[in-house]
């Protein structure tokens, strides 16, 4: 099969196109997927650049870092190994079952809960994996997944819609679960032009919050239409006197990096703020009188409940929620989609389409 | 009646004994205690350098700070009113009753609740208050506080053992209460040998949880009397090998300061990160991917539950917690009292009696 196999840690030029890739065979338990689209996310370059490993500190820019420690290249702070397919978000269809498995699946049109629990402790965090990290992803013409993580999709909408999903609105209905986010809220959501941004923005709407959005004027009017109810600059000089009267009772955060202080500030009493990255940089200054003397609660977010995506689903196929696909690039074309996904100049998720 | 009156930001020296200060008036809910002890806490000393200012950075010294904002100079981040009697943790007898209130309390041994609520909205945090800091305190012969606020205490314990408990106590509870500490937890506590340190131990160690102390080698024997499972040096160089096969889940720090990221690093994944305090320092670096990609949870606590002192004093009546008590100075000798507490070389809490 076609695949785009990431050969080691280093800039785009380790992701190497093979044209005659063994077609991975599914074991028991698990099915065979062949691949419709499959959605970039940030986990992946992270991955390839090393950039989890505390030996970096900068802000993610997609390029390689120099300083990787072997031991913690990957977001579960373990060693990665090379060939690894990357992709987490696939829309496919189940072409064959491992043995003993349930062959009235065949046929049957899915997308990828990516979280790959011990099947004898699924609520166990520690031992869960990442799909395209732990395992074999998506970026080929056939994938490989346990048969529990492929979940029946009955949607209108196209694959390359589909595979924008899976990844990014996980991630932020984990970050809202973990804020404990209701209709009383009013929630702050940085970076809001960006795959989970954008997904926060949708999913704490559907929550009944009222949503403050921040991203580049450029792309106000794209952030408008999911649903936010004001748009703000990407980093106002004076957050606090931007949002006049308004009172942010959570920060849904992917970003950090310098301006995160303010995020931090203007939280009302009791607030909280919830994250699952940092694209411009992990390494903030933390005021903990702001923190302890104003009774916040900080969430982070990574693995995420079980039902997360069996309720996504639920969502996607009443019409809740709906995609933002930025653009669809060839497999082979995967570099060009990732640099592109890495400049950020798009709205929503960036898939590829074998 | 006699009374340490602190006359200003500034250094000890504001603090300054008046003779002739006039007894206060219970207002109509309110009720009048001779005091028999009153504690000293770090927000006494916080409140008058000042350090609770955003334009103060340093750790607390006890000094003065020549760059305090007008505006933020106190927990609530509101301005101070001055002449103020500063002093949380009164014990004593109530000699008085406001206009309408109940008489048969006259003679009632008390301890304080230091929490001003609003009584129409009790679990409102934005209006509540502190005793010492929003109204005067107990650093005085007589003092006036709602009648709520006092509650009564049947103990053998003397008067200077419990003016020990309110502020470190209540504040410690209310850190555990916060993190939801269980007996499954191990809980690291920074600090043990402070008042709030202590009093975590002890709490902690209640609620069945195993409990590893850091404090300097000097209170080791002490801490460990307090009941600490384990009691490791202050500041470990590695504190992951100095803790061997511990499994820390939850964090329960008052000190915060350059070794903070230390303290962090070692949360196991899925721990909890709970602060009332910062005395060695309050900016600190925090990197968010330790955070989010081990989903960690952090809260501040300073406005604690209603409940947290009422429990305690079942806990005291119960001799399920014990007093600390460093040492005892006659109120006049305040600002000697505030010295050694600033200098930090006892273990426990220091009172003043009149």
């Amino acid at each position: 099969m076609r695949a785009m196999v990431t050969m080691g840690h280093g800039e785009l030029d380790r992701i190497v196109l093979h044209e005659a890739w063994p077609v991975p065979r599914p074991a028991p338990g698990e099915v065979l997927i062949r691949v419709g689209a499959c959605g970039l996310n940030n986990t992946d370059v992270n991955t390839r650049t090393g950039w989890y490993s505390k030996a970096v500190q900068e802000a993610t820019t997609g390029s390689a870092y120099d300083r990787v420690d072997a031991q913690d290249p990957t977001w579960g702070g373990a060693p990665i190994t090379f060939p690894r397919i990357q992709g987490a978000d696939v829309c496919g269809r189940i072409v064959a079952v491992g043995e003993g498995g349930d062959a009235s699946r065949i046929g049957e049109r899915i997308i990828t809960d990516n979280w790959l629990r011990d099947p004898s402790d699924p609520q166990n965090k520690d031992t869960a994996g990442y799909f395209g990290s732990e395992r074999d992803g998506g970026f080929a013409e056939y994938c490989t997944i346990p048969a529990v993580n492929a979940l029946a999709i009955d949607s209108p909408l196209s694959d390359a819609e589909l595979a924008t999903f899976s990844c990014s609105y996980s991630t932020a209905e984990g970050m809202l679960t973990r804020a404990q986010v209701t209709g009383a809220d009013t929630v702050l959501v940085p970076g809001a032009s960006g795959g989970v941004g954008g997904a926060v923005v949708q999913l704490a709407r559907r929550r009944g919050a009222r949503v403050i959005a921040l991203a580049s004027e450029a792309k106000h009017a794209e952030v408008a239409a999911l649903g936010a109810d004001r748009v703000l600059p990407r980093a106002p000089e004076d957050l606090r006197a931007a949002l006049g009267a308004e009172k942010i009772t959570v920060v849904a955060d992917v970003v950090g990096g310098p301006y995160w202080p303010m995020l931090i500030d203007i939280l009302e009493r009791g607030g909280r703020y919830t994250c699952s990255g940092a694209i411009a940089g992990p390494m903030v200054t933390l005021d903990l009188r702001t923190f302890y003397l104003r009774d916040l609660t900080f969430t982070g977010s990574t693995v995420i409940d079980p039902q997360a995506m069996p309720n996504l689903i639920r969502y996607i196929e009443a019409g809740e929620i709906r995609p933002a696909l930025a653009a669809t690039y060839p497999l082979d074309q995967l570099r060009d989609a990732q640099a592109a996904f890495i400049a950020k100049r798009h709205t929503g998720n960036i898939v590829v389409t074998p």
